[in-house]
């Protein structure tokens, strides 16, 4: 599509390991009539958040450490308007020492090519002072669970 | 800060060209108490729309050419909350046939080095077919100012 | 709940006539751990837009009259936080010549009671002099049908 | 310029105490060109935060007693689109026992007349519990600083 770009690799449902529904909204659109692009990565970070709070390993209010994000991305290969409703899917690829690394692909009804596929890379942190701390088992666990 | 992410390289101030002030909202903020990583990609778009609009080479509603966003990227290297006030510093690091890349530095006030570091690339498309088209002649001229 | 709102009359599902889902954002919830209140008002505006296009009856892009919002308006009773599901509970209160009155119910799963109740006024314009504009035929259909 | 809202009585610049200046985003426009409806709500939440931390009254992560949103509404009178810059004005019209509300009216720059006008309702609860509590002294002060 262009001359400026990481390449587009196809990516399909069965690359990503949770999937999370995700309506859109009338304000998500722009004047050009699609979703803005910093909405998707929102929809990155939700889908993320959804898979660690099912798995119980996050407690917003509670958890002595917590993630920070540090890098997003996302590339846009198709369009999504509202009133589209779409799935966020999620795979894990690096678990480091301290941080790792998400890839989420989102998903129309229907459709299983990716019309846009990101990530984002959370460092764990303490909650009180901020400075990176090793992933926690719990929450270890669950990444490796969806890593690929 | 981490071992999974990119090169944080210092950036300054000094390396950007044209700069656009931000202020920052209540709800922009998230349960951590940081502004949210989508909305800094939503800065940095709006950064770079501030330089096009000024420039005029944009016409919202009549340009036959627009520019759709087909990747972004958003490095965070420090925390901003409401209610800061922060400067999109943008450049230009690629100008191809039909696609550009942009850079954003995001700047709280009175320091010089960056606590976020992006980009986006945007694809020239024509509205009505929405199939990439030459950069037109007056944008890339624009481009090419901030061009490094 | 407080010496100065308006009363708070309880408002169930019974008296709402369209339903939409709505999934919450990991960025909706603010500093406070709640979904921030102008994210509600998104949600009202969601809801109302997906019945009127459910019912066929806007076409964002080609319909010369299109409803603008000049009110609105919502009561908060109780907390919503991601990653709750919510329904956007939508009725019409009120058809005028040029314009209308939707009030809106927010309810988490589960539970026939809202949590929060808002309205929003849609003024019927020209796309193109955005001046007021008899409501057009169908629309007028679309909104006598979930009347009450 | 409807048959279905409240009497849209003149508003200028004179009738509010505290201002705080807002710039708007690209992503804040919706279809339609203007700066979607719920983004105003956000706006006047900003403003009277605004007012409330320059008076030093709130500190969000340590208040015993933070403020919740009980009630919003806005009335458009006219467009506001991305690049604007706005303010929102700020008054205290009623304080009680446990709540206040304050009439926020968002102004165009160069305008006297408001473009907007809102109000919201905080009632201010223990964090903890979440019960409501008097309003805190130093806040009532602040309050009644800019009470009309």
């Amino acid at each position: 599509m262009s001359d400026d770009t990481f390449p587009a690799k196809s990516e399909t449902r069965s690359g990503f390991r949770h999937f999370a529904s995700i309506t859109t909204r009338w304000a998500d659109n722009d004047v050009y009539r699609h979703v803005n692009n910093s909405v998707y990565n929102g929809w990155i970070d939700t889908a993320i958040a959804d898979y660690l709070v099912k798995e119980g390993v996050i407690d917003v209010s509670k958890s002595p450490v917590i993630g920070f994000v540090i890098e997003n991305f996302c590339q846009f290969r198709g369009p999504v308007s509202y009133p589209d409703v779409v799935e966020g899917g999620v795979r894990v690829v690096h678990i480091g020492k301290t941080s790792t690394r998400y890839e989420v692909g989102i998903f129309k009804e229907g459709i299983d090519e990716a019309v846009a596929v990101g990530y984002l890379v959370h460092v764990f942190v303490d909650r009180a002072t901020q400075r990176p701390q090793p992933i926690p088992d719990d929450i270890r666990a669950a990444l490796t669970k969806i890593s690929v």
